[in-house]
């Protein structure tokens, strides 16, 4: 028996799930080990900050609820969920797909259904807006049938999950685009928000002195037979914290500025924006499943 | 705003937690993320894989209870706490202090006090051993009053925080040791065991084919006023799984060999094993701390 020093430590926890039977569980497991192992090495790692990260991990884990996931906004945080969602259109958006966005902790399957044009609002208050375009092809031909699903908070910056009553939906709901593709949505303008500060994660951000705010945005997913599903968000350009995003999902090409008297919008009276999104057939070599972070289905209850 | 690409999104987030006041957090969590960035890349890890492991993360957190302390079950796996441990000793160790080994997850504050050769078996029953010798300062001179903590499984493999009532103590306590240093523990011959195999990290090390199993060990905890405390065990060197630790935990040093006959013993009818325990003073540099990782104190309830 050699015995182990902090190199071949690393070698020896390698050795040991060398005969991982899934080659990718294999691939991602060794790479994860020696990538922890180079941070532990490179700070010097002592017990006593070890066991910080063991009682913060913890915690982190045992602030998830079905309606919270501390740990996707631990991620979120540390820029790991942009970076994933960089990589994933990178190597599987085809041509001049809609740019993604992060899904965030906050989707909910099942919202309810709503008709081109009806407000999302159905108890929040607030000035309203709208977001109308087409759902479009890679040739610019509108998508029938596309769904449109949109979340996003409320005027005062809270979802509905952060209500008293999360059983309770609102400002969510799902469309259907027409034979032409086109939808309309009325909603709120959304506020933007600081993330979470309750939890361990909100507390690491206060010791980093962030500002744990993001602009304001409208979660979309958008999806139709055939097509690779969208997840993507717009951005309200006139926020303070525009170039500042705590979770770093914001993109250039998905930041919106509303405006007021477009003929083209269902009440043109109402602040509106026009945003086509453009959706792409799924490849053939497409691995990227539904990134469906539903809080319900991911933390025990 | 620029756009952030895969490489881009890493100096964001490191350049948001520029502000840290605290500079070792700020070095720690620079470096953190860009290792899991790192990995992230090397992998190319896509939203499905990405999910499945905040899900895992989110299991392993909310497997922790006030007996179980799943997270630092995680990091003995992945060779981390042995790599932590390695480098403490390598920074803080003096002359020729015995070495460390890990903690573990079954620690437990306020274990009962024993007399000089008194048996810490109250309640299991099995193959009897005794252990004894001296703490030793660093010329070798006897250390008395020190406090000798032992805990360990018993003749069936399972610690007593595993048993029907984790309330009930069993198979740990503490010794002083007497004017001359010396101590002696009389036990039952622990059996090697399997790690908890029911919770996440028991799922991936199956996963992984790995035989899950630790060689049977004592663990001691030894400290005396102004000395550095001593985490470390002493391992049964006829284990079939001596060689092949899941946790790592294993030094040549630390390998130990029951024999009868030996005459120091308080019983030598009883296999026994003297064993002397180097501690080192205090160093001025040294900065680990109790590395007291109790569960009840580390999991919420």
């Amino acid at each position: 028996m050699a015995d182990l020093n902090e190199h071949t430590v690393t070698d020896a926890a390698v050795a040991q799930m060398a005969n991982t039977p899934d080659p990718r569980l294999r691939e991602i497991m060794e790479s994860l080990t020696r990538h922890l192992h180079a941070f532990a090495r490179e700070v010097k790692l002592t017990p006593t900050e070890w066991l910080a990260g063991i009682d913060f991990l913890t915690r982190v884990g045992q602030a998830c609820t079905p309606y919270r996931q501390e740990f996707i906004l631990l991620s979120d945080t540390l820029g790991l969920s942009r970076l994933v969602n960089v990589m994933d259109d990178r190597e599987n958006r085809v041509g001049e797909a809609t740019e993604t966005s992060l899904l965030g902790p906050f989707y909910r399957e099942n919202s309810p259904r709503f008709e081109y044009g009806q407000s999302i609002a159905t108890r929040a208050k607030g000035p309203e807006m709208i977001m109308f375009g087409k759902v479009v092809d890679e040739a610019g031909n509108g998508v029938p049938n596309a769904i449109v699903e949109v979340w996003q908070t409320d005027a005062e910056g809270a979802y509905d999950l952060q209500a008293n009553d999360p059983e309770v939906m609102d400002m969510r709901g799902q469309y259907r685009t027409d034979a032409e593709g086109r939808y309309a949505i009325r909603t709120l303008i959304p506020l933007g928000y600081s993330i979470p500060m309750d939890g361990p994660v909100g507390e690491l951000v206060r010791k980093q002195q962030r500002h744990g705010f993001r602009p304001a945005h409208i979660h979309m997913l958008i999806g139709a037979e055939g097509y690779r599903e969208l997840v993507t968000a717009l951005y309200l350009g006139n926020d303070p914290n525009i170039d500042s995003d705590t979770v770093f999902g914001v993109s250039e090409s998905l930041v919106v500025n509303l405006a007021t008297g477009l003929n083209e919008s269902p009440d043109p009276s109402v602040p509106s924006v026009r945003y086509d999104f453009q959706i792409a057939k799924r490849a053939a070599h497409d691995k990227s499943g539904r990134v469906g972070a539903d809080p319900s289905k991911i933390a025990a209850e």
